[in-house]
């Protein structure tokens, strides 16, 4: 892709994390199939599938565990203190 | 969202830790399907279907992974002691 | 819930930290689905299953990894030695 | 269980830790389904199933992660080095 | 396969290794198919397929927990610091 | 198993990891079924399905992030540097 949409994985808060985790998930679907159309139609698929649900949520749990350890889970002192 | 819903990955102990990872993998499912209606729809489909349990059980084992790391894993030193 | 089920993610020995995430993993089960009839109901649909047992080990697996790390693999001097 | 049948994670080679991981893979499903004959009857189900097989593999890797941790990789130095 | 087709795991930004990652798990399927012609005949049975795509987004999301970590995120100093 | 196939996680390059992570996912299958020609047999039924595909995909990503930290990814100077 040639567009930029990823510029740091830091966020101010940990739901900003956990948004920018859900934006991980739907690019790593994006990247395999470009084509919008085919996504939107695809969408109640999953959408109104609770296996599919539930899916779409494992992987925001796997991209937010990236996310996570960014930003140091966010703690005050960012960085270990020694 | 426009609700704040997370604001810090830090608990008192493990299992207010295990219940906020199950917060994070119902909201992973959220933010895929905003509509409380269609949610509640799908409910049984997976809350009495085997298969469906597992799969949120493992949703939830990924997203504790994640707040116990937060947490230091509730040692009593809480950061890196050297 | 109410009940305090789980207090410490330090166990003794491996084995008891492997049965430990057992007990994550059905108490994952029981969040979602409260019900202890229905529950009882569901067992011989994932316990006489092969891709249900193995899904079930997987979820196991996973917070195994947790629980280990919060013993530190339960390495005789507990923390990294300096 | 009453038996003991795990003392430590500590192996001489990796490949001995991959052999552990094997043994906590078949762990998690044997505590889910305790009964030798059911389980017996089970295996040609996965075992002469390709997403069987790749599934049962799947859960081998997660437990070689923390398995592989817990050796620190089997690097020669064991333990951090400053 | 004979030609080098990975060489570090390093990128200058978060996005370039989101993209690492995307290479990384068509690689994991090259690698099991080599047949140029049975991958494209394949296309259209995962990019037309909610349930497929979120299988690639998740093993995406496993490759960038990869390269993200080796990467240390893209944080500014670049290793350790302390 | 009694080959020894398996004597260390230290690959000199990145791309040699992650082949060594495929060996390690192909393994899993073999010691879940031993017998080559049932093996041979199933083939087939992965390598020509989309799904099968993404599914060994997935355990290679995981079998290489344990690679990849064995190798602490690779960085130049081996260890943590202080």
């Amino acid at each position: 892709m040639t567009d930029i949409w990823l510029e740091t994985l830091i966020t101010n808060t940990p739901q900003q994390g956990f948004e920018l985790a859900i934006t991980l998930s739907r690019r790593g679907v994006k990247y395999t199939q470009p084509d919008a159309e085919t996504l939107k139609a695809l969408r109640p698929e999953y959408a109104n599938s609770a296996d599919g649900l539930t899916a779409a949520s494992q992987v925001i749990a796997t991209n937010f565990q990236t996310v996570a350890a960014a930003n140091n889970y966010w703690w005050k002192s960012q960085f270990c203190v020694l």
